[in-house]
């Protein structure tokens, strides 16, 4: 009997859980859990600082599971603890028989982890592959922010090691030394559609990640006796890494005669496989119901007294940042006011930031000169910056986010993940739309808006939008409207442009969720944009009552979900017609308001001017809305054929 | 004076009109153009068998510039060489002196390579990093299918190397033995926002490419005694990686003074930059306009005869793929009948394929059984997989790649830089909306209609869209939107799901782009829908019959761009009422039909049936249905709610 052949035989419990859970659910990863199980006991029955009676403890150690589909492990281990689940303000106390609700609509034992929908010992959703290691890392630079020594620990598949997003988190862990992660790679040798790559071997990764500069650790991940130390081992100024030799489908006969990847027993199999596993137990003899857990509560970290994150003014913001002469000349693009926020966002330490490599364009700079010590520096690396943020917000500070608004494309699988997470993230896109001009298309952002939008129409758990989008058309509705990110409960999405712009609004205007500005009112067409549209549109605004002498509504419909029912109303009063201007593909406003155009016996008319080629470079914004058929006299020609129709 | 001594006097000629191209543009990146000189003077002016005069040669080898915002060295080279842009129909000689139109809205050199704009030399539009490793790769599984030795150059940045997909890509090219691939890497040791990480330097790009398998071969890169014989080396079984140690603004003293990334110099400055390199050139001696090309004119790859790819009957593939019994049952999953497609199909040697390490569920599996040697397994590495794709289709295959549409989702940038290539990309994303049911959120594609269609409305410079989008509602749809998407050019998007659902088509149904089909013909109501949700509409539609007596038209609208106008005719004729029903989130059928509906003054109503929650897991479609409001009770009662209102 050697020291750990308690946890060894709590081991053959709960492997006949998984077993049963995944056979009543009718998928799930059975022999993928069984390969990890070794490795979840004992992080949770004896390494991990956590209490599992208080998932919500602020200063528990915590587990990234970063191979989401391998969950039932987890399940099994939690239930088996009397861990608890639900919400805050209905914990619910799991039974071990309450696994075998796995993957029901009612249950909260998700196919994947899955935080928000009642599993809060997880801290991010995991499920689409190679993102844990990037919140492991975000959650260890909120610890390190808090000055807190809580450990994480990430388990990370092989199969998914061939993401790339996992050399991006490991490039990161070392830049900023976070060695308060511990990453566990289970090498089990087979993926879904076949053996793993020979460049995801075990050897393979071990040469890898010695070459990332991490200290390797190689260890039989089904012997207590090298886990243990593995995973209790001081680190050095070297981070460590764990390289866990496993087995899939440990312990069942069954599941090593073939890949059995997410396939579960039939009911008629599950006998013989209890069959293996008990013999094992019998084999090691003891009382597999045995209390073996050995955990350490740790001390919650003290709360942070809530209170609103301030900007304070948008002139001594300016000042703070050195940018006096644009506040007094009103004239500053919209991605160098997100800085100016940012930095004065910062004064508040519950803030932190992250940028992708060109914080000198997306003015996020600001805050990495002031507050150094909550700035941390992605690269060129956009997937692990969104998944790291969202570890950030997990970890219980406001992250933002920035990189061009192109480049945040790379991270649309990652933002929908924090979604799924409710991750309390804020992301800035930069030089989005077509003004960035010169670059050409491969800087531009163009898809956005579709893709945001489609978020900001669904519902979180609490009701909330799933997203809230932010267009600002100039430098005051961007700093106010960045603030308002700060304050508001879940994801955000804010959408900057390159040029320099003069002010529109006063100082004092105030921006909201769902809002817009009716910057002129006229009576004969509404004309409703947002961003550096809006610019543009005020020009045609002004032609065209030049030329006709009618007057047009002009709307900054800075906001998404957009208030279409009052938006509409102003259409009723122009004659019933609206025009959308947008810089933007297919997808955006027009959509918005069209939808509650089409779905209302209002009879209000809606014309489309958006982006409808593609773009290339042109030397000026003025060229590349001549090149595309967005320039003032485009949008005055558009608005002569509504008044000529409408006659 | 060395072996290379006439190349680098013209190092010097290229690097001042470098300089020049740039201060004319206002804007560029002469300063690592001018680091990676030397390399693409040594390609193309000795090492690539090309024809500068045809860049339509498909025998010749190829350049991919990942670091695309580098190209002002390869218009300085590919210009002075006199080597032809512009279209195959048009072609335009380039001078020296056209460099000076460098990102003009006429110029065929815009800011980053982009080929369907007028630069064919490439084959890949660059410019958001760390994809140009992936495009090559896909070269190169083009070349070895077609049987041609051509070898493709990469360019990387050392900054871009923390992109992940770069080590997506060193470990598909060791995978598949991808010798004709030569990754040169620019270590210039400086990044946008700062110096590069030390993770990214020289050394620690060396100890990676050696840990991933890659014979490394470390140079000056500003040697041509060095860069000749690492271009030149024949790979042995290991593909060769070059890492050269390169200075940013080589040449320029003024450039060496500070961080210049991005920065052009002042018209006052050039001169001074100017006199810095003729300064060199007089050291050098000799003649910079001397031709010093020596190149080697390939031979090119005998055109394929142009036929339709044909997958024949659905009868007959269900054979060839062991679906006999499927197709006598008539009941197949869309994504099956995608995977029997596309394995007949591949009876044509034009057809490659490759798949994310879920070809099993995304029935790629039978392609890669019939056709092994034109199938690429990319492993879980979608990134990856996407630009290997765009580069398998720029090396003249019809490319097939496949994984969850959620997964897909991982490769939205890769998408859009392959649109902007106009590759003949086809993407084929499984188990798309909810109906997979128990695996959860983290699995399911809810945002990829919003994505997709806002590509489906803009147009490539051939007038096509950038991107169409099939959805197929059953085996027969499935299969044959698989075969039109070989015989359109361009980039489509097919989102198959999970379950088995009945055929609902004659196997002689035909189905185009824009096409819908009108299921059932009613008078009170017009149901849309698409995909999975056909399935449930149809049961929604019997329902309201039995309890109303009322009788509904049902849509198929499987398209995308979609016949708007033909569909609201229907509406028209239905009480001017329509009721879109999609297992999407918004900016999906509904708002192309109500865009079309608030620009038109028919007064069709449109009403939206989505999905308006995150969902998580349920044991079942059924289940899911009802746990986000989507079931056929669910649109029945939608369908009242209008039956009354419209009373």
């Amino acid at each position: 009997m050697g020291q750990y052949s308690d946890l060894d035989r709590k081991v053959i419990k709960l492997g006949k859980m998984v077993v049963r859970m995944c056979t009543a659910a009718g998928s799930g990863h059975p022999s993928s859990a069984l390969s990890i199980l070794h490795l979840t006991t004992a992080l949770m029955y004896r390494v991990m600082r956590y209490d599992p009676k208080n998932p919500w403890n602020t200063g528990a150690d915590r587990l990234v599971l970063s191979e989401g589909h391998a969950v039932p492990a987890v399940y099994a281990c939690y239930a088996e603890l009397g861990g608890v689940a639900g919400r805050q303000d209905a914990p619910l106390t799991l039974t071990f028989d309450d696994c075998l609700t796995l993957r029901e609509s009612a249950s909260v034992l998700d196919g994947h982890p899955n935080p928000p929908q009642g599993f809060p010992f997880f801290d991010a959703a995991t499920g689409s592959l190679g993102q844990g290691v990037s919140a492991a890392a975000g959650l260890a630079c909120a610890a390190r922010v808090q000055g807190s020594d809580k450990q994480i620990y990430v388990i990370v598949g092989d199969g998914e090691s061939r993401e790339g997003q996992i050399y991006e988190a490991l490039d990161f862990i070392i830049d900023h030394k976070l060695t308060a992660v511990r990453v566990i790679f289970n090498a089990n040798g087979q993926a879904q559609s076949d053996y793993v790559s020979p460049q995801q071997s075990a050897e393979a990764l071990t040469k890898k990640l010695e070459a990332f500069g991490f200290d390797v650790k190689v260890i039989d991940g089904h012997n207590f006796d090298e886990i243990m130390p593995a995973l209790t081992a001081p680190a050095t100024d070297k981070p460590i890494a764990i390289v866990a030799k496993t087995v899939k489908g440990w312990g069942v006969n069954e599941f090593l005669t073939s890949n059995y990847h997410g396939k579960t027993l039939e009911e008629s199999q599950v006998a013989a496989a209890l069959a293996d596993l008990d013999a094992k137990g019998a084999e090691l003899g003891g009382d597999a119901d045995a209390d073996v857990a050995q955990l350490t509560t740790p001390q919650a970290r003290e709360a942070d007294a809530y209170a609103e994150v301030s900007a304070g003014t948008f002139e001594e913001a300016c000042q703070y940042t050195g940018n006096d002469k644009a506040f007094a000349a009103k004239k500053m693009s919209t991605r160098k006011a997100y800085g100016v926020a940012l930095a004065a966002l910062g004064r508040d330490r519950r803030v932190t930031a992250m940028d992708g490599d060109v914080r000198g364009s997306t003015f996020a700079e600001y805050f990495f000169k002031k507050h150094p010590e909550r700035f941390f520096e992605a690269r060129i690396a956009e997937q692990n910056m969104i998944s790291a943020g969202a570890g950030l917000a997990a970890g219980g500070t406001i992250p933002f986010v920035s990189s061009f608004a192109k480049f945040i494309v790379r991270g649309y699988d990652q933002i929908e993940m924090a979604a799924i997470s409710e991750a309390n993230l804020k992301i800035s896109g930069s030089h989005a739309g077509i003004s960035l001009a010169a670059d050409g298309p491969s800087q531009m952002a163009i898809t956005d808006l579709a893709f945001f939008r489609s978020m900001a129409h669904a519902k979180r758990t609490d009701g909330a939008p799933i997203c809230r989008f932010f267009q600002p058309s100039d430098a005051i509705s961007a700093f106010k409207l960045t603030e308002l990110m700060a304050n508001v409960e879940g994801m955000c999405y804010i959408r900057t442009a390159r040029p320099d712009v003069p002010f529109i609004y006063d100082e004092n205007e105030e921006f909201t969720v769902g809002g817009y500005k009716h910057l002129i009112d006229g009576e004969d067409l509404a004309i409703v944009t947002s961003g550096y549209m809006v610019h543009v549109a005020m020009k045609a605004a002004a032609l065209i009552e030049e030329r006709s002498g009618l007057r047009v509504s002009l709307i900054d419909a800075y906001s998404m979900p957009l208030a279409t029912d009052e938006i509409l109303q102003i259409g009723d009063d122009c004659r019933g017609q609206i025009l959308v201007v947008e810089d933007n593909y297919a997808g955006g406003i027009v959509d918005e308001i069209a939808q509650a155009a089409a779905a209302s016996d209002m009879g209000v008319m809606v014309h489309p001017l958006y982006l409808k080629k593609m773009p290339k470079s042109a030397k000026t914004p003025e060229d590349i809305l001549a090149q595309v058929g967005l320039t003032a006299e485009d949008i005055a020609a558009a608005a002569q054929r509504i008044f000529d129709m409408s006659e």
